[in-house]
């Protein structure tokens, strides 16, 4: 049976002495006159295995480029006076596939936007291989928390016939024959031809569907791909990005910060544990007060402010911001790593915004003014979860509709759960890229996602 | 704490003649003249939980009508004489939610069609919420299958530039006003202006992105949304599915077979382990011979053939097809389903099928003619995984691009993946409705996913 690095190095003792076969793609090459040495990886740890054969073996070993896929076989022998613990001592190596001699991942230092322009290659890189094993792991984690709790996953569509759910510019989506309508007359563009029979649009949230399903089964989740078709070239903005959104009826905004705390503990627990070699590396590579901030999160409490005391602090702070700070207003990013880099040093919930830049469907507070909103800021990231109570008073959400001059018609059924065995309920929304950025310390939403989607750039 | 019902079912002893809090919805209720009798659901559970009261708690409980959402607490008491084993003794009952006199889900049997009509409101009733149960654990077993076997999960882009992967028609994405752009010169279509500088489609398919993961990886896999836009309206087809893609470098076909027998026998097994009561409920009153099938299943082997074989049997068998069997077409539902349910009464691999009905990136076979392709035909439905070894000969593979039309330089990206370390890799593609429709006997697609988006479909 083939082995994998990362179950030699989990118990290399088992394997000492051991005939061992592996497969996967050589890291480094240095064939000596006496003796050759190969760093294998296969993905499946952050280190590599060293492979070692003596020169005699001939060209078939010593000709094995960089980046080369080889199948390989060998005694798993402990080195203890060496740098490693152990190596290889190979005695088969099979050439599965070489390089060209233009394989751009030669053995330097490469910038994160050169990797990005060879994206197809990039996971082959140590930083990538760390980057993408923790997004698997957090994937995975991410509904292991939420199956253990009872929370049902729900599949919202990404086709919408919505165009306005207040979170932001939407794709169109259409199978009509652009070409072709370019040219006509504007009769010409008739969604009665469309495959729909109307517009459609990518979602930008699951939000409303994943409420239907909150008053079946009461705690549901969604995790899949949302769209925002924002002209904004930042760091932390993609076209394409994947959202995690638990629903759950009979709770309130309390219920739902609890759960928005327990959840963001559970996840740096899993990374502790499940992925501690790729933090480290992280931690060694990327950001060198990763380790020390996630462990302060977990050691201490969360914070919590309303919107209003938020306002009152960056007023009084002395601190001159690019963007206005007002009651009123809503809070930039530099207002939110303000808030949560420098005063409260820690994650902050901040809550009840008011009602004017906020969703149609929060609840509105009894102060008239304000939502029962609530946003997550946390260190070096700014906004990492956006959620609320839901309005479930039928009256209240059909009034905030029409001041919003949205149709009620296109949200009967939305209503219609107001009418129906309503409850009092409430749901977040995580950026699943913003909390792997948190994670690892990553700085780019670019360099957290296979293969992104920004303005101007769908290569791949 | 707030318990659930399926906790109370999974091990009522524990609860007896202890106060208990639930919160829910009201299934059914009976109000006489001294005891009122209220069937509870909260979503967790395929049964219901019966809440009895005596008739002198008046109105307030009295009233309570079906749909309405409550939060209750009592005793909960063994009842060995009746027909339920146990019931909870009401102490409080609070009306968090009433419902209006036209709640559409009155205690009657509804047709799936009209059901369909109320997609907000389906997940209350029986069946859906068995189905929308099962879909939520296949989604986690699917992950913890591929999690437990050491593959990566990759989160492919649903944006894509590419509008020719061979896998069906695609949906196009814009950021262009159409409105604006009927009734302007053909030239004022300019994909310059458009978001991403180019046209961009939704993805058919994660596969070409998921094999450059598993050239860093070794096994990976893609779960998530994938489109269509085929004006295909049949129980079968949606526009918005969820397909599972797993990805396998240093793997021939025969491993792959070997795997797809062993996803699909794990899903069985979940199934029965983890969804015993919902996977009675389907077999009560959805499809008598559901579980009598599986358990066959699981008691014997998947068999297997080549499409050649296959041909033959099918022009032998004496059986009038409404499509023709011709060695060189493909294989229609009527074919796959003779095959799987009448010939070998069981799971069938199909192998080897001709070059030219299928993709570029399938493997030539030494023939000449076939390539390695297999789909897995099961009864009851047909095809229902996809997949093939890939074709990793440089040469070959931009051979077959250039006879089949297709851009070698747009595809650049996927030829490299031969250039630098590529290895004799296989991948299959399941349809994620299509293994719930085995798993349930459901009929139709539409009754499988939360939110159906079909032609001329896309409420909610």
């Amino acid at each position: 049976m083939e082995q994998t690095i990362a179950a030699i190095y989990k118990n290399p003792t088992a394997f000492y002495n051991q005939k061992v076969r592996l497969s996967g793609w050589v890291r480094n090459h240095r064939a000596g006159k006496q003796v050759g040495f190969i760093e294998l990886v296969d993905g499946s740890y952050p280190e590599s295995l060293q492979l070692v054969y003596s020169a005699d073996r001939g060209e078939a070993f010593r000709d094995v480029s960089l980046g080369a896929a080889v199948a390989v076989s060998g005694h798993l022998v402990a080195t203890p006076e060496a740098k490693q613990a152990f190596e290889l001592r190979l005695t088969e190596l099979d050439l599965v596939g070489g390089t060209a001699e233009d394989y751009p991942l030669q053995k330097k230092r490469h910038s994160f936007e050169y990797l990005r322009t060879i994206a197809h290659l990039r996971p082959r890189a140590n930083t990538f291989q760390s980057v993408f094993r923790l997004r698997s792991l957090m994937s995975f984690a991410v509904h292991r928390y939420f199956h253990e709790k009872g929370f049902l996953q729900v599949h919202t569509p990404v086709l919408t016939a919505s165009d306005a759910e207040g979170a932001g510019e939407m794709f169109q989506v259409t199978a009509l024959d652009l070409d072709r309508l370019a040219g006509q007359p504007p009769a010409a563009l008739d969604y009665k031809d469309d495959f729909f029979g109307g517009p459609a649009h990518l979602a930008v949230s699951g939000q409303l569907n994943a409420e239907a399903f909150a008053h079946a089964f009461k705690n549901v989740y969604s995790f899949g791909p949302t769209f925002r078709a924002e002209n904004s070239n930042t760091a932390r903005h993609a076209a394409e990005f994947w959202m995690i959104e638990p629903e759950c009826a009979f709770c309130d905004l309390d219920g739902l910060i609890d759960l928005a705390e327990d959840f963001i503990r559970a996840m740096i627990q899993t990374a502790f544990e499940e992925a501690p070699q790729d933090i480290q590396f992280f931690n060694d590579f990327i950001d060198d007060g990763l380790i020390q901030r996630l462990e302060a999160v977990q050691a201490a409490g969360f914070s919590s402010m309303t919107y209003t005391e938020a306002i009152d602090l960056l007023e009084k702070s002395g601190q001159s911001f690019a963007y206005p700070v007002s009651w009123g207003l809503d809070l930039q990013t530099e207002h939110e790593r303000f808030l949560t880099d420098e005063v409260v040093k820690g994650p902050v919930f901040v809550t009840d915004y008011p009602e004017d830049i906020k969703a149609f469907y929060m609840r509105g507070n009894d102060d008239q003014k304000t939502v029962a909103a609530v946003d997550l800021l946390v260190p070096g990231i700014g906004e990492i979860i956006g959620g609320s109570q839901r309005e479930e008073r039928f009256d209240l959400l059909a009034q905030r509709l029409a001041a919003k001059g949205m149709s009620t018609e296109a949200y009967q059924w939305y209503l219609d759960l107001r009418r129906y065995g309503g409850t009092p309920h409430a749901g977040f929304g995580v950026g699943f890229e913003r909390l792997l950025m948190y994670l690892s310390g990553m700085k780019n939403i670019r360099d957290v996602i296979p293969f992104p989607r920004v303005p101007k750039q769908i290569n791949f």
